[in-house]
């Protein structure tokens, strides 16, 4: 049988799309590992996701919780699009303590994690010839996303000697009337960064002086360990309207969960009169809401969840990005400038010229995973050529064992003169 | 602050897409309920979901599956985006029970329900130009999707004198070389027929003969309680591929867990060669997939439940349906020209010409939900003006209720001469 007898065709457009993910990027690189050949097992630091740890396990709060809501029934129904009301109230709440607003329960829309919530904002913001301000390095959903709806994007710097702060002039000079919003990523993935209040008081400066939406990404909020405090973006709503993505996935260590949110810190009422928040509830209507079961034990999970259990996590952070961040140092050819100070991620640079037989950034990632069975995100899949993203979220052991294969890897292939 | 101020705007196609949903025209009626205007609890046969009712509660199986997985731990993690491959292939198992070929782990994508199949296949589907042939009448989501995908949309009819049948005549006349597929529902929503092997087997001969893409919507897979036996479009996979929809949602009676998948029956190989399967896992890649926790669960559910519990699902679904279509005949001005056999559905038409004060089937919804606090999908929503979708999935003594002031309301409304 053969295919011109057939109407329908490959989506070239979807395969585009697909190939900006970092999925797609950490699936080709899995493919050269090979344990059996290393006699080595995996070690995955490509991507933050650190519940496979037992010291990582969530709390037993958020298990019982949802257990609880299995166990009632209650929660076996549909939803309506934005979420069941208990749910929303009990985020509006969690996100009001850290901001001089009260968030009402239909400020908050309840998502299929931080993916849906991004693909509903990028759906509802594209119009023909619109662009869209995105920080650089990225996360790389956002360029999938937006390439699928036909956003264009516009890069602005984040600035690796400055602390990956913002380049505030590039993003005046990037915009222009067809540009609808900016995209910040804070505490910073792929970064590692945390921004301070004087910058993000500046960013929100610049949106209203744009005259765009600010979208902040704040799917790592309060997992900070350096100096800077957790400022969430919603606290200058009154200066620009802030869409806020959060989730249980990263402060809960429960990613697979895909539970997301996008909330809406607006106290000038910008989103409503321009109909924003319309637009996203009529987008949420036509796609699948997270399942009601985890809806239903939302509440639960943010009212019992203990600070201890955030500490803890905090701590273990802390500690993995000292380590990692020290030992870096004994490594060839492989530099650091900025410390992690939040999120699960440190931007490592590559020295290509001490290389011998190492082209570039995924060149080293395929090579390191078939020698080492060891998987870390080229920096290409986030925008930065030739350099790499780390996880340091793994417990201890295993983190030293990760740069123990670093350290022998890149000697092997350090350049002999 | 004036809206000319600001870049974004709001976004009229999805409001438009938005529109066309079920959801949408349900929140319109459910606006019009005032139980306390009324004094009548509020009896919602709008939609097919019974979870409500404890004589619908799903197996007890199904709920230590999900606490199962919970309690392991092992499944907070991240999946890949066509999902686990213990779920794909409990569920390629399952499938493969009541058709004559064996669907392979890689045969089954996971999905977050039957919405995100939907929308996962027409966005890959859809290309410039491109047409899908649509039931009419037809569940609406499909019209929502098809319209966000800028797919064109050629209806053809559901006959109600032959029991709801395909007009085959009329498929062949609207399919051209942009046609790309034909979506069917069997068991029917909103129709709640069922299709005989022969009916079928033609309608699988057209689509080879079209050379379209047979997308097979079994949401209420085996929920058969009349004459016919429920046969998966799959049988016919070697005539015209078929990609399958299915769900837990409805059998098991967990819609609001939002678990769905695609399944592809194509011995023959045409989907493969033709980059859509490919295409379909793209378009996962660029989504959220279902909740790990809960994929993790899919093996136990479907090795476990007890065929008792599908029978007595069954059972009631059988009565309900027999009591409603009895005693609606005692109802002026309502007419049920074919008795359901599956599903969990009928549609009712509407004499207008018999009403004095009701100008059509949203206005007879409208009124309904007002007077006696009571939810029915108005024809319209599923593109059958003047008629009625009830859902007969609620228990007994609820119907009872439902039917009693069905008739009141017609008789209330009904012309005197």
């Amino acid at each position: 049988m053969v295919k011109e007898e057939w109407r329908f065709k490959e989506n070239n457009e979807v395969h585009a799309a697909a190939s900006l993910t970092m999925r797609n990027t950490l699936e080709l690189i899995m493919g050269n590992i090979d344990v059996t050949q290393t006699g080595k097992p995996m070690i995955h630091l490509g991507h933050g996701d650190p519940s496979v740890y037992p010291c990582f396990r969530t709390s037993p709060v958020v298990e019982d919780a949802l257990v609880e809501a299995i166990r009632s029934a209650n929660f076996n129904c549909y939803a309506t699009g934005a979420g069941i009301n208990p749910a929303r109230r009990a985020i509006a709440e969690y996100l009001s303590r850290d901001i001089p607003y009260t968030l009402k329960t239909d400020d908050v829309l309840l998502t299929v994690g931080a993916e849906h919530a991004i693909h509903v904002l990028l759906t509802v913001l594209a119009y023909p010839g619109a662009n869209i301000l995105f920080p650089k390095p990225n996360y790389p959903t956002y360029e999938a996303r937006a390439r699928f709806s036909s956003l264009e994007v516009r890069h602005f710097d984040l600035l690796p000697d400055k602390g990956w702060e913002v380049d505030l002039d590039g993003v005046k000079r990037l915009a222009d009337e067809k540009t609808v919003a900016i995209v910040l990523i804070n505490p910073g993935n792929p970064s590692g960064s945390v921004f301070t209040y004087e910058h993000m008081r500046k960013i929100a400066e610049t949106a209203r002086e744009l005259g765009i939406l600010v979208i902040a990404d704040e799917v790592y909020a309060h997992q900070v360990f350096g100096e800077k405090p957790f400022i969430p973006m919603g606290v200058f709503g009154a200066i620009a309207p802030v869409v806020t993505i959060g989730t249980l996935s990263k402060r809960w260590i429960v990613p697979g969960w895909r539970f997301g949110w996008i909330a809406i810190t607006d106290p000038v009422g910008v989103l409503h009169k321009t109909g924003i928040v319309s637009s996203l509830k009529s987008c949420l209507v036509i796609s699948a809401e997270p399942p009601t079961v985890i809806q239903g034990a939302i509440p639960r999970i943010l009212k019992n969840t203990p600070e201890s259990f955030f500490v803890n996590i905090n701590k273990l952070l802390k500690e993995a990005a000292d380590m990692f961040y020290e030992r870096l140092k004994e490594i060839p050819l492989l530099a650091c400038p900025h410390k992690p100070e939040g999120s699960m991620f440190v931007l490592v640079k590559l020295n290509l010229s001490g290389f011998y037989d190492v082209v570039d950034d995924t060149d080293f990632c395929m090579k390191l995973a078939k020698e080492e069975s060891m998987i870390l995100l080229p920096g290409d899949a986030v925008g930065l050529k030739n350099w790499l993203r780390v996880s340091f979220a793994a417990e201890p052991k295993v983190l030293e064992d990760a740069i123990g294969r670093l350290k022998a890897f890149c000697l092997r292939h350090t350049k002999h003169y």
